[in-house]
């Protein structure tokens, strides 16, 4: 299994050349607004100080750590600002793995493809337990693979591709297992704010010294390229991640994080439930039409995705092609997401064109 | 070793804790204005469409990569944009060191401090070859420790710490040394637009599969917290520096590479013509003051630093701090730049105050 990018760029080209009009399913880009606030902290920044332009601290803005610690009920030293998401689960498994604490990262099936990736090029080996489509992970299915070899356990909740969201006393499992054999619990939260189900729990509410809480603000805001996200460590982890993120990358880029931190202050509750409220309108627009379509879905609890699984039409590189194509709709290969997902299609939601796509599918699989 | 970065807070946080007013020359963040293009392409980015607001390409956005490509006279496929030079040097490293081709670096005394650092995070070796104060490698001095073990030779022209230039044949020889032993040679060209001495040479003059150059517009433009740079790779080595590159960061930040590509083609070379004329000014001002002092000091070719010795008086950490409390100015010891600098200070000219702290080392020395 390869990480996804290459996979997904090959799509996106694919219906970027295709011979028609296609509505594009693939990419996980939210398609609203970022708040205003971060709008009016990019264009006061325009007009700051040169000394302002300088290095921010290498593990981020002091006014900005101090508003996520005070927001995650944790002291500040436990912060890191990475470059988005990406860097903050890279620095949480690179800790983990360089302990001399075991080489396997326990992962799920379904997975988001960046871990695998990661896993690999730190020189860890992945170990997979399957959570079905529906995304739900067994405690005990990953008690029984869980070993002095395992270095981290790595999930994602609310979940790419599944749509699942872990209940507490999963997530205060999957703690306690990587406790029992000193590994790290890597729970990547950056869906958070897209829970649909009401029925989220943060891993933060599990006080423990081997849990890392990877989140960033890329979804949050809307905001993917601008690069902001950050890792919560225990106390005794966070030390080496700081030095590991200044020796990668310096710092993240300052005025990205002074338009979050603006954002951050600014932004009404309303701004979330509004995007969340869109999602849910989204979701039933499209298992209605897949209904129509006499397909098998997930009906997802958080996150922008809904997997798909159409008769005698396996979610296939080819059958991906021959959709875009014949229909008119980019979805993702399941296969980009593991063995368990190779019959099916992943189709993000995050398209102002949602309801044109599941006309399509409707009429082309009916 | 250590890098240099907890040395350097520890200097500045000492510097601020101070009971007098204290002339900052510890770091190397530029003080005079980023180009006003730069300033309006920020303050166009905060009115885009929310679209723009997403990923950019993992590698950097087209037309930056267009614009270096084109101003490098390299195939953009060789160009990554990467979140700073910082970056830049990780990713060519990491790329030396994965090869099964060795693991020793050949690093110089003195050295830029997170060389040294980012070797050892990688599970390379470094191996030292003195230059002197005066920074000047003699490419001998290098071929007698290459061998079969060598993975890459890392230097930096202009020189931070020393301000060394190196002429075109030291760049054409260590270029040779790398292609003999199957090693990389990664020469970080950050400073070029800080050439005073008009004998600068790329390392890109050099042809060659075995060389990887790094830079940034981070001091070109004055702009050490956006983190914008680059790498230019050989195009047997570009692809796997492209997936390390998405693994671990995704992508840099988009508003900053915007910004930074509004200034590549709306300034004036009198921008780069004018600060060099102030560096050079600075350092007239400030070695007339070490020459009133009595002290030893190497006159930069480049880049902003002022290396200096002092009678009777070594660049410990300890006498670093005593500077502050009784003249007033901050430097930073010269052991973080390696043994050969142990007896000398570093001094930034990076600052307005640079008279005044001149006026004061000549009057505390005299």
């Amino acid at each position: 299994m390869e990480y996804e990018t290459p996979l997904f760029f090959h799509v996106m080209a694919y219906a970027a050349d295709a011979d028609r009009d296609v509505v594009d399913m693939v990419s996980g880009n939210p398609d609203w607004e970022p708040p205003e606030a971060l709008r009016e902290g990019l264009r006061a920044y325009a007009d700051f100080d040169a000394d302002r332009f300088q290095y921010p601290p290498s593990h981020g803005l002091r006014e900005l750590r101090e508003e996520i610690a005070a927001r995650r009920g944790v002291d500040e030293e436990r912060v890191v600002v990475t470059n988005g998401g990406g860097e903050a689960n890279y620095l949480a498994m690179a800790r983990a793995l360089e302990r001399d604490a075991g080489d396997e990262v326990v992962l799920t099936d379904p997975v988001y493809p960046y871990y695998p990736g990661k896993t690999t090029m730190l020189g860890g080996r992945p170990r997979y337990v399957s959570a079905g489509t529906d995304g739900q992970l067994d405690p005990d299915d990953v008690r029984s693979v869980a070993s002095e070899d395992t270095a981290a356990i790595v999930v994602n909740t609310p979940n790419n591709p599944t749509g699942a969201v872990y209940p507490e006393s999963t997530v205060r499992e999957l703690v306690a297992i990587a406790e029992a054999h000193d590994a790290i619990c890597v729970v990547d939260e950056v869906y958070d704010h897209y829970d649909l189900s009401g029925t989220f729990t943060s891993a933060l509410s599990v006080d423990s010294d081997r849990r890392i809480v990877t989140n960033a603000f890329s979804k949050t805001f809307a905001i993917t390229g601008f690069r902001v996200g950050y890792a919560i460590f225990p106390p005794h982890l966070v030390e080496d991640a700081k030095s590991r993120h200044m020796l990668v990358n310096v710092a993240g880029s300052r005025p990205a994080q002074y338009a979050v931190l603006q954002a951050l202050r600014n932004t009404d509750p309303a701004y979330h439930e509004a995007n969340r409220e869109l999602l849910r309108e989204r979701v039933a627009t499209f298992t209605d039409a897949l209904d129509r379509a006499g397909a098998d879905y997930t009906r997802p609890d958080g996150a922008f995705y809904v997997l798909a699984r159409f008769e005698d039409y396996p979610g296939t590189l080819e059958n991906t092609e021959r959709l875009i194509d014949e229909a008119g709709v980019a979805g993702m290969p399941g296969s980009a997401f593991g063995e368990t997902c190779e019959p099916w299609l992943r189709f993000a939601l995050v398209t102002p064109r949602l309801e044109e796509a599941a006309e399509r599918l409707a009429a082309y699989f009916a």
